[in-house]
């Protein structure tokens, strides 16, 4: 076994001919060389089995390509696509994620303490709760943050996500539509600012249409689908004499656990007996066993906006402060809402 | 808006009185260091907000802390499940995860391409394709690579997997104790040694009951959910006049399109008309509306075993190839086999 040698630079110009200086430059995009000069230099790169290493250039760049994404909840199939959407548009970019996981709802403060340490081009943070503190100690040392899918008034990182109210609005109109009198909600997080817009625009649009907020039955889910399918058995055990018929989950993966527990625990058929909504779109809301009517995040139009506030073609310029740009979802229909009443 | 300034380690040894050496050592967990001197140094970080460059120190120690993680599958839970598991395990160990995702099936070459620019401690590869020459070329720059529930004969990576033979013995197993008569198999990928295992495992504990191949109906379902629902449409549609009564998918995600096919599309109660397992233990298998018997993957002693193939503590040292681990898998009943037959 060999030991292992790593060609540098120095290798590669001995062999093609020409200075360090040559090297650095084929292997950038921004600079200019002559084509016959660049060719010689790639194929003595080939020879030797060089590659740059970005790591030493970066020291002098001060870029390292490397954008921190910090997701906070991969058991919500909705971040993992997020995820996925944002790797492939970093990739195509030439850029690469530097992953940080952590826990649900926890804070992103530690995770934030190590992004510094890399010298990252960037920051998106999903899911996860950052301070105002460690959000101007990345801005002031020049690295952009954006929220992807928060938003946190008053707070000074960028952030990108769909219009949770618009949304809920959608919902509350689609039951109204089919023919829905008694409301329940299940609610996320009770501190995140997209389950109370969720709330707010749903219960605004219902009491236009002269329902009081203390005539909607809601009980808390915690965003995950064991906490949906336990908010359902607590809103609607067998006892209650009147069950609502129009149950709104503010997201996905707490419908997929109140339908489950519906239709498997308390024998209920939806839409006949209840109609369920909820929101993300996640791609198991369209499988058979589901067909859920929901609120489509516009995942791909909210990460092309997430890149472009990260300004990469503009380093070292001024970031902007607080800036709040909110996507409307769409609405699709599905299985799980009865079709408009005559 | 002031200009972005980062504090250096000649500012935090200034304001503390030390050397700069003290610093670094200060920051570096192996170093020894009086511990007043350490909180002197700390405090003086602290003061300046200074966070020492991993890049830069990078390239005296050439550790930097990153493991790049290549991931190919993200529709498949499983490989969700392995990635929060994977970054839970290195963050504790004070690692960070390069992502790099590859579409399903694809090539993992050209994103190791990339991945060798970054001076890696370590490669962590999971469902996707990586040639020979792109494997050597990593090892002998003294990169580790590991496969991740993938192995690959003749290749000179090290692989942790489970024992993919074995747990497809253990469903069969089941099936005949529920008295199954008649079987069906979705497969995944016939190129892929994960599929051709857990196949070669149930259909030679089948011969051993006198069941031959060709009995056993077969389709490809691509590892996808949606592959799975069509597979079990042709496999099972109405016109077949013997229904086989035991369904094996060698993944779950494929047995919950198939499930729902045949609960939504073909009328059929699981498991009186027909008996279904998968392989994996995703989250939805334990869902209420699945409840599906299948093999768990040990995961986290999957990824203990692959981070200790990697050998973060032997930089430098010789690494060993073409390692193959295989861990048990374990049965997992649920609600989707029959009661073994008295």
């Amino acid at each position: 076994m060999k030991p292992s040698h790593r060609a540098t630079s120095f290798d590669v110009a001995a062999l093609a001919g020409v200075s360090q200086s040559a090297v650095s430059r084929a292997f950038s995009q921004q600079s200019s060389i002559a084509a016959e000069t660049r060719a010689r230099v790639l194929e003595a790169a080939r020879q030797l089995d060089y590659v740059p290493n970005r790591i030493a250039s970066s020291l002098i760049t001060r870029r390292t390509n490397i954008v921190a994404v910090i997701v906070g909840d991969m058991a919500n199939p909705f971040y993992v696509q997020a995820l996925h959407c944002i790797g492939c548009a970093l990739q195509a970019r030439g850029r690469q994620i530097l992953l940080f996981t952590v826990d649900r709802g926890g804070s992103a403060d530690e995770a934030m303490r190590r992004v510094l340490q890399y010298q990252v081009d960037g920051v998106l943070l999903t899911s996860a709760q950052l301070s105002m503190r460690m959000t101007s100690r990345s801005l002031d040392r020049g690295v952009p943050i954006v929220l992807f899918n928060r938003y946190v008034p008053g707070h000074d990182a960028a952030c990108v996500r769909c219009d949770n109210a618009h949304g809920g609005g959608l919902i509350a109109e689609a039951f109204l539509r089919g023919g829905a009198r008694r409301f329940a909600m299940i609610t996320g997080d009770p501190g995140a600012t997209t389950s109370q817009d969720r709330v707010r625009g749903f219960v605004t649009r219902l009491a236009e249409a002269g329902l009081a907020r203390g005539d909607i039955a809601e009980a808390c889910g915690h965003s995950t689908y064991e906490g949906g399918a336990a908010a359902a058995l607590a809103l609607l055990d067998r006892q209650r004499r009147e069950w609502p018929d129009a149950l709104y989950c503010i997201n996905d993966i707490m419908a997929l656990g109140a339908m489950d527990v519906l239709r498997m625990r308390l024998g209920a058929a939806i839409p006949q007996d209840i109609q369920v909504a909820g929101f993300d779109d996640i791609p198991q809301a369209a499988h058979l066993s589901y067909q859920l009517t929901t609120v489509a995040q516009p995942v791909e139009a909210m990460v092309a906006e997430a890149l472009a506030l990260l300004h990469f073609d503009r380093a070292g310029q001024r970031i902007e402060r607080a800036i709040d740009r909110a996507l409307p979802g769409q609405l699709v229909m599905r299985a799980t809402l009865r079709a408009p009443s005559a």
